[in-house]
């Protein structure tokens, strides 16, 4: 049965179950960040998906790259580059990471993996960036 | 007309021209590391590939990994993970790297982006990894 991560689930709240994906936002404030985890059990590379689920996952990359740059857009925060990244250095599960990038931005043009500590979003402002993503993810 | 990046070719040697990307040796000894560039002009980001473009894509990052683990193998260093990223904050035209990383890598578990200085490889050794990668990518 797929679960998420217990590392995954802590440091990101749940958005939507999109067709392949669990989607959840990145619980950090400082970029706008979306986790996409294949509901599938045992996954550890994209290798180890089927060709249809790869086919669904590139869609839902796609889809979860609107939904970052509307988070952006709603805070005014314009990105100027998307990052996708697939590690699992630290959680083996597979995952990819979906991050609006602007230049303006604490790490850039570094890599957000690894770098510094996250910042709590206001309550509020967790909510409403997480519906903001639902509405684009499930469009 | 398709030409990658200046900074992606000095960083990189030639190894195959796929379907759609070319494929590109990282000159960093550190790790097993291809670089795919969709040979598309203009395209910065993954949503600005056609779809078909993106299932190829697909494919060509499944195809990376498998020269990736080969390179490693052949070195007697069997990799732990892929770490698969597609960036594009230094240089914007859309490039994907496929890196093979060891648990006793330097800089695990964090990101290889931006970490250290690559480590020039022997001469005998690039020609050597070059075409097992070769070999590997145009089965």
């Amino acid at each position: 049965m797929f679960a998420p991560d217990p590392r995954l689930e802590i440091s990101s709240i749940f958005v939507t179950d999109l067709a392949l994906c669990q989607a959840r936002l990145q619980a950090d404030a400082r970029w706008p960040w979306i986790v996409l985890i294949p509901r599938r059990e045992g996954v550890r590379e994209l290798e180890d998906l089927a060709a249809h689920d790869l086919e669904t996952l590139t869609r839902e990359i796609l889809l979860a790259g609107r939904a970052v740059r509307a988070m952006a857009g709603a805070a005014d925060r314009k990105i100027d580059k998307l990052n996708v990244g697939a590690l699992g250095n630290v959680v083996a599960q597979l995952h990819i990471h979906v991050v609006g990038r602007r230049r303006d931005d604490p790490a850039w043009p570094g890599p957000v993996w690894g770098f510094g500590a996250p910042v709590d979003y206001a309550l509020e402002k967790l909510d409403a960036m997480s519906a903001l993503a639902r509405a684009t993810l499930q469009i």
